[in-house]
């Protein structure tokens, strides 16, 4: 039933990432409300769900309220879906893709008239996306904002996306192959009719890759292990791959490791 | 004094007609500072002035709300003003330009080029502009909503018309062209100072993962090696691997197969 949903819904999911206020949960939904999305995804919200302050601040978008789904992690939020972009207020050093509202609304039309289904996180009020979270995404979404005061709310930043979605959807006609953007690398590529990896396909992968190098000793010493397991997840978002693309990793990873593997994990 | 700041000031005034609560207040201010705005006047505020609802919810905004100007009518606010917009939920059937808040923008910025000091009214939370002030205006700015949901919020109007007058910045050269405008400072992917890598280097690691997917018998039946070896290749170029990306592949490839070397490649 899930799938199915998510197979023909064309707008993107709105991801909150252990958002803190109620309210601003209400607040968001009434600007995806405000825009025409509906499809809302809670992270582990702090102070539980459902929530009467979100029901209030919502003034009227209950349907997105009622409707929304609670996961226990950004990974389960995101299993299903195939094309998933990190906001953060400024880039942080990773390389992936930099988009801003509208450039990143016409690539999730794109994508969801390709039939991908596509996803926005947001990080809690306080922090914003930790780097681990941003590494599962494709791109990183930031709004251009004046440097001197660039905190933007979290509902604001919800209101954002959801206004420059709308705003992309007269650019649908024009948003087939070849069109004349002027996109990042990674965009735009044609996966000439294979179906793009979903997030769980990718996730998989990581476990698997990961697995071995760690027993290979290879993400050492264990102070760096995060941040080499972030750069490697953000090489194969920055691919873009497909599932044929992931089934073709497993087998070079299991290919490359099967010695090892035969012998005992016995490695100095 | 008032009026010599005016003609110097490019950005646009904010003007909130009996806005009832602080809190929204507080909020339009964030939003102006989030996107350079500043001048902000207050038409009758319900409540009276100063806020200290305002206060707070401007969350590190007060230079805006303590500069915020107080007038007993919408025509004493505007006096000094050049070219005024009326935000409504939609047009009212009054024979006036119609303006999203893109086009606003543009328009807003191609007069302050022109040394014309420019405001955009907001009326009040409940009931919106009523007709005698839409009157005063040059021109109406409607956003694009869901017609099914079209309330938008006091604060989130202020805030798209803030954030279309700074995406509008980079417009100024080419103002009406429909010239890309929206990027930030740092669109692409943002490689954080690594350098790309070269073609050597790539091939370098190809030949490294394509000898060891050799020995691995991976890369097999041999008809079918070079759709393989393309297919993995390419998912390298679609990465857009930095030299840094190129050595962390040359360890993760020599990290899976080390055994294997050390045991003379004697796999089955």
């Amino acid at each position: 039933m899930k799938a199915r949903v998510e197979s023909v819904s064309a707008a993107p999911s709105i991801v909150l990432v252990r958002p803190q206020l109620g309210e601003n949960i209400g607040f968001a939904a009434r600007a995806m409300a405000n825009f025409g999305l509906a499809d809302l995804r809670l992270v582990a919200p702090r102070d539980g769900w459902p929530s009467d302050k979100a029901e209030a601040a919502a003034a009227g978008a209950s349907h997105v309220v009622d409707g929304a789904r609670v996961y226990a992690t950004v990974e389960e939020a995101i299993a299903k879906l195939n094309y998933v972009l990190a906001t953060t207020a400024r880039p942080r050093g990773m390389v992936k893709p930099v988009l801003s509202p509208e450039r990143a609304a016409l690539e999730l039309r794109r994508r969801s008239l390709l039939g991908e289904s596509t996803g926005v996180l947001f990080g809690p009020e306080r922090s914003g996306l930790d780097n681990d979270t941003i590494a599962l995404a494709d791109a990183i979404l930031t709004a251009p904002v004046n440097p001197d005061f660039a905190s933007l709310s979290l509902p604001q930043a919800v209101l954002l996306v959801a206004y420059e979605w709308l705003k992309s959807e007269g650019a649908t006609i024009s948003l087939g192959r070849g069109t004349s953007f002027d996109r990042p690398a990674a965009e735009g590529i044609d996966h000439d009719g294979a179906r793009p990896a979903t997030r769980e396909e990718l996730f998989a992968l990581f476990a698997h890759l990961e697995g071995e190098l760690d027993r290979a000793g290879f993400l050492s010493p264990p102070e760096k292990r995060s941040s080499m397991v972030r750069n490697i997840r953000n090489m194969f978002h920055r691919m873009g791959a497909t599932e044929q693309d992931v089934r073709t990793w497993r087998g070079i990873v299991a290919a490359l490791s099967r010695v090892r593997r035969a012998k005992g994990d016995k490695v100095s």
